[in-house]
């Protein structure tokens, strides 16, 4: 089969592997009927080492099961399933309380021996945990929306509930990409009276306004921070969402969270380091949170308003294209010409 | 009057200066009866930057007021009153929200024009909101006990309850400093089944032990952090108390904090920046909060166990000494010699 395989920064290729098997008697093989690419693949994209081997790519799809294990109980055999963006068995304690990201016997696509999801087929492994049966047809009109269950909308999701976004709280969202878009849905969902988008492309913030956002910033650094405490009397909101990982970003956030307030990090880090102490977080008890979403254990909650057509997350997705083009892709996404691709294999 | 000034590293000195006097309308003047020295007065006294007026010391007191201004309304002439560590209105939004470390209009003693509290009276700004009265004689035998709600006590309990410690969570308290055995109090009186104190001192422990705690680890780095991990499973707690404020224990507090736990800081850092990148926070979902007590707005929770004799947080004090020894205290609570020591005027 097809799959896509990053080498070094700027360099994907879609190359012939042997098809997935199942190789545990709880695996399923699954045939992506769409996949997607993530602004979190522009990381490795612009800083990756060098690999002879390349990485195998893509965490987020859904798509029909071919073959399931012999203890494969739950799934079956032409279900169409979300997969979601890590693996688990939803029985261990972790799972139970909603962490499936830390499961005791889970882990992340393309790692170890498990390949990702841009590409035909996957090998998806504690199918009964990690594998959401939904019963759409896949020509069904509802297939982006409910891709975006996979990782990007949870992962807006995530960012919200980490915040304790509510009736009470202002937020500001601050990264227009996809996760920042559907964080905006997720806290207008939640009840936030005010939702301040920070971001640049106006198609792109515009989609914003129509998941929730009340106010636009379009200015960054210190002009940006100084934009939002205008909006907010000078005080800055009460969760501020940080979807983009880079360090201007964290620097963004705190300096437009309001004291005593939450700083929800969703973007993954492109640093290790960050300032913390007295004059950043620990003096006005601003609380850091976030992380990656356990994306998994939001599906129930989601799903129903997805389904009912009450929300459209897959509004994200501005461009489908076949498997062969994934490399163009990335590219189209690194310029920002595209919001988020689905990808056809 | 005599009060406390530093001047330097180790350079603390008990020096005459004028009485304090009503300046604004909202003003009191507090005749101090108790004060004490802090943990965190040790930071400046390891590491401040010379000063030829020194700065003048203390932000714990209790004692009886001695004159009020023409606005004030709720104290009064002669009540005993504790005084928490930071002033504030007891009106603004952060106040009703519960954080006047943020008030609008508070500030913190020994900034401006605000003396503090190792001295033998202080004027308190904005006395309505600052001061609780409390209907006890200055003899007490509750006194101690009442003192610890301007700072330590509160301490403690802001950070168990910013780690939302409760009946189902297990809890490691870094530190076995006076904020570290009345976090291990205040995590008891959450409910938590399993309190961890990690710290080195027996004669601190056995406090520690005697206020809740179930385990004490006395090893640091990183066979204090296999020791914690050996007692749970591997797994670390669900909340991590950091009562330090060094880098070495926030490292501790990353070591041994489970996936989606908490990690409640309330040693004032002595660093800026600090690890919180995928390896350390990002990646398990840990959640870093913390800062520096509102002090004023536990103090309605936890003065009835004081009152009642449930609790004896006073137990910290294991010194008390008058005014001119003060220089003395500070030497000896950075040699370990006393736990935290009480200051007669």
């Amino acid at each position: 089969m097809r799959a896509t395989y990053m080498y070094a920064p700027g360099d994907v290729r879609v190359i012939d592997v042997p098809d997935p098997v199942l190789e545990d008697p709880t695996d399923a093989v699954v045939r992506v009927v769409r996949s997607c690419i993530c602004g979190s693949d522009l990381h490795p994209y612009h800083s990756m080492s060098p690999t002879v081997d390349g990485s195998s790519m893509g965490h987020e799809f859904v798509g029909v099961v071919e073959d399931v294990g012999a203890d494969v109980t739950t799934i079956r055999k032409g279900d169409f399933v979300i997969a979601p963006f890590a693996w688990s068995d939803g029985t261990c304690d972790f799972c139970r309380e909603g962490l499936p990201t830390s499961c005791r016997h889970g882990g992340f696509w393309n790692s170890g021996d498990v390949r990702g999801g841009q590409a035909e087929a996957v090998r998806v492994p504690l199918a009964d945990g990690t594998l959401v049966p939904v019963p759409v047809a896949e020509d069904s009109p509802l297939i982006p929306s409910l891709l975006t269950l996979s990782d990007v909308y949870g992962t807006g999701y995530h960012a919200a509930v980490k915040g304790r976004v509510g009736q009470d709280t202002t937020v500001t969202v601050i990264g227009d990409g996809a996760v920042g878009l559907l964080a905006v849905l997720s806290a207008h969902q939640l009840g936030a009276p005010r939702i301040i988008l920070m971001g640049r492309h106006k198609d792109r913030t515009d989609l914003g306004r129509e998941f929730g956002a009340t106010d636009v910033v379009a200015e960054r650094g210190a002009e940006g921070v100084a934009a939002v405490r205008e909006l907010t009397r000078g005080d800055g909101t009460h969760v501020v969402i940080e979807a983009v990982g880079h360090m201007s970003a964290y620097e963004q956030a705190v300096g437009v969270v309001r004291p005593g307030g939450v700083i929800s990090r969703v973007g993954v880090p492109q640093y290790e380091t960050a300032p913390v102490g007295f004059a950043s977080l620990f003096g006005p008890n601003i609380t850091l949170t976030g992380g990656p979403a356990p994306a998994r254990a939001y599906i129930e909650t989601l799903l129903p308003g997805v389904l009912d057509g009450s929300v459209d997350p897959g509004k994200v997705f501005d461009r489908e294209i076949g498997l062969d083009a994934v490399p163009d892709g990335y590219r189209a996404m690194d310029n920002r010409e595209a919001l988020k691709i689905l990808v056809r294999p």
